[in-house]
């Protein structure tokens, strides 16, 4: 009999730049906050999982795992890094969800954590490309702001999709993030200075990318009765997939289709019993403008082609009411416990971007050209 | 009602140089192997996890997970990497234990890999540390010859260790090594050699150091009744334990007793059921030739102090009779996985220097300064 798995407990630094934190000393911040909030004792958790992308290529720093763990004062419990890219620490939840589910641990512990600041920009987006087959595309020189630039260049071409209707995904995502103090960038912007931003790899500008983050966040996932024990404040997952998929965009039918995320949201959905009308509010992978329009599509909440004047309209589904990535800003390892964390919280009906009645959210987390994809859908409780 | 976990089948590259081969190409050399031997068929794998600790910083590769998994035609499944230092792959297969134990999968695969060679010496030097707290003692300067040239140091002085004691661990398992196809020595060595061999870190000279390795290695664990089913050549995981323990040198009690370890043998000794007397070969963590005394008398083989005249005598257990990570050589991340391979073969009755009636085998992998340590128990089935 599986069990019905929650998160107890959720923390978060803010995100944007730290410049001298270790990737520990974010990571503990995070992790004590997430276990406060839980009420769980320490002693209770089992595993600690880190997610975590570039801490070795960008600090030279890895065993995250029992150096995050010792410094959290917990002793001969399963502490390791995880590493799917952006992935990171949704890819960790998945594990920790598989191993309470089935009753293998009490509670675990899972914290993402990035730093991104302060490096020189060149060094940062060869870093990022370690989520590129180095073998292939990575070799002949494809870099993220080259895939998303080919998706959007697609997109328009294919479906009409305007420069307006992109920009107006930033334009959105910034006005989300003046209100969450946690987000990097808490100014709104105009769609003239969007469209008018530096051109980075056309067609994208400037405006229409995540910017580099430092930022760690928590959750404390444990089972139903071990959160009423305690009295969590809780929220249900209400299904849990991580799935892979084509990791070359060679391989990828159509670049305008994310496989991954088709595959993983209509699992998601099918698991928890709901379609993706029922969902109130969503934390999708916007790492770039056009992201959250392909993202949006694949996830169910627009037909294929029409994310483009859907997005920024007012919709059932309200998007990124964080700021996303592109605004409250993506340290690419902790991005995945970062969506939980929001939507857990909007869920409890404290987000300051509070979304009204929101019973059922989803996060959607990709990692490299959308090779590992997770879709979590959590379900209020009281 | 837990299930009994079987290693179902396994597989590995030599250990070596590796010289133009990409991390991908040897895990998925290594999986295909463990694949074929395990007779299971591809589609009941639900997870494949990626051991491997330096990827990043040497190669620029990351997101190993859904990489091999898609060169490996796998679609839909939980790819992720696995980070703990040297311990990375022997501390996925815990987690894949884990998951089979309680139900939660069918059939997990575990590849370890690395690429360590053709990189300029200092550059490899610094990546290990990475395995160092970076904010304290990495930060002093201490790499790991100079921690083991340390507990070297300390345990001659303590109990008395000759340096010839010490040489004697690395003649013996040279002397294994030759016999070993897989390994990356296979010339003898003789005692006069070791001690003659260049300073390193005081005492440690270069024949007590494991050399600089590419490799990848491969297991595959299902529960009893699916490796039945297909007929797989299996034996039983008695025990899997994985536990952390202090990173930094400053949080030992003593430095010739690592903690980690005793505490991860004592608990693989209760699980089974067994006592350190009833191991008949044991492969373990000789990446230094001072810490085979050191784990042999922390896995309870010797009392603490006799291990320096103990290890190389001839006793009921036989330690890594694949050469260790002294002759076999040390692929970090591929190490736990090449352990249960070596020990796994000895349990069938197939390996090139076979250890006669042997029923029961250990492996012991450690992570940093064993930070992170997993020590497995396998039985014979048949």
């Amino acid at each position: 009999m599986a069990n019905s798995v929650h998160v107890a407990g959720v923390g978060s630094t803010s995100f944007g730049g730290h410049p001298g934190r270790t990737l520990q000393s974010l990571a503990v911040e995070a992790a004590r906050a997430a276990l406060g909030d839980s009420k769980i004792p320490a002693t209770r958790i089992g595993c600690v999982f880190v997610g975590n992308f570039v801490g070795g290529i960008m600090t030279g720093q890895e065993l995250l795992g029992p150096i995050v763990a010792a410094d959290l004062g917990l002793k001969g419990v399963s502490a390791i890094k995880i590493e799917a890219a952006c992935a990171s620490s949704s890819a960790a939840v998945r594990l920790g969800h598989k191993l309470i589910e089935a009753g293998a641990e009490d509670a675990v512990l899972v914290i993402g954590v990035e730093r991104l600041t302060g490096f020189p920009r060149d060094s940062l987006t060869t870093a990022m490309t370690a989520a590129i087959d180095q073998g292939t595309e990575g070799h002949a020189g494809l870099t993220f702001p080259g895939f998303w630039g080919m998706v959007m260049a697609r997109h328009m071409h294919l479906y009409g999709t305007t420069r307006e209707q992109v920009a107006a995904v930033t334009v959105k995502n910034r006005q989300f993030g003046a209100g969450n103090p946690l987000a990097q960038f808490r100014e709104p912007v105009a769609i003239e200075k969007v469209v008018g931003s530096p051109l980075i790899c056309d067609p994208i500008r400037r405006y229409d990318c995540c910017p580099a983050t430092d930022g760690a966040a928590a959750v404390v996932l444990t089972r139903e009765e071990i959160a009423r024990q305690y009295g969590s404040p809780s929220v249900r997952i209400a299904a849990s997939v991580l799935v892979n998929a084509p990791v070359r965009i060679t391989d990828y039918a159509e670049i305008t289709t994310h496989d991954g995320t088709v595959e993983a949201a209509n699992s998601a959905y099918q698991i928890a019993g709901v379609s993706p009308g029922d969902i109130d509010v969503a934390e999708l992978h916007d790492c770039f403008s056009i992201a959250e329009i392909v993202d949006a599509e694949d996830l169910g909440f627009f037909a294929k082609g029409e994310g483009g004047p859907g997005v920024a309209c007012k919709n059932r589904v309200v998007i990124n009411p964080s700021g996303g990535l592109l605004s409250k800003g993506h340290p690419t390892g902790a991005t995945g416990c970062g969506q939980i964390y929001e939507v857990a919280m909007q869920l409890r009906g404290c987000h300051p971007n509070q979304v009204a009645n929101a019973r059922l959210g989803l996060t959607h987390n990709g990692g490299g050209t959308a090779a590992a994809v997770t879709v979590h859908i959590l379900e209020a409780v009281s």
